[in-house]
């Protein structure tokens, strides 16, 4: 790659190859992106997250606060309060998610039509 | 989501969910973002995304080429070349995940200081 960082994503020992996996695999970037709008409870969260499982968002959290993306405040009230807010780091990861998200969404009806266009030439090969 | 788009990935049943999960997924967006130098070969483009297989590496690129993210061009000759290269629509998205990607790698110090933080006091929890 053209970077001058000492950090290579596109090295598979590098750490931030990890931290990439974090922000972006099957349910960081919508936990990130979700969380852009604002401190959220758990189940708050997953019902924004549509369709991801208890144990699979937890697991998303937990590895997005350890790498300083997501801050988890747990209030001592009874029963336990527990709000999860992004970093300001995360911010940063999350406009710039948000921001391919956006994208994405906004061309589906390029991929669309590009998927059938695929399906109706190669669905036999 | 605050968004006006008719397409949501953050509901799950939404097609660009799909494609999201294609160009961020486990491989997606070391691949599109290694497309983004120029055209290349699998073999090539499987040394830049170092740590792929060849399976994923060829899964991931179907995915990106039915979605019109990638082009796959096959050279009539013996034995045939294929080559792999971003449509129109790919750069965007290339251009989108770069800017994520190099974020990252600029912010790994800050991320590993999170990490060791996060492991000293949550360690034993």
């Amino acid at each position: 790659m053209e970077t001058e960082l000492p950090f290579d994503a596109f090295a598979r020992a590098c750490p931030s190859r990890q931290t990439l996996e974090h922000v972006t695999g099957r349910w960081g970037s919508l936990t990130v992106g979700a969380l852009r709008d604002g401190s959220c409870r758990f189940n708050e969260l997953r019902r924004k997250v549509d369709g991801v499982s208890e144990k699979m968002l937890s697991q998303t959290l937990q590895a997005l606060e350890r790498d300083g993306i997501v801050h988890r405040e747990a209030q001592p009230t009874n029963p336990p309060r527990v709000d999860y807010e992004l970093t300001p780091l995360g911010v940063e990861v999350a406009d710039r998610l948000l921001a391919l998200i956006h994208f994405l969404e906004g061309s589906m009806p390029e991929v669309i039509g590009a998927r059938e266009s695929y399906d109706a030439t190669r669905g036999g090969r």
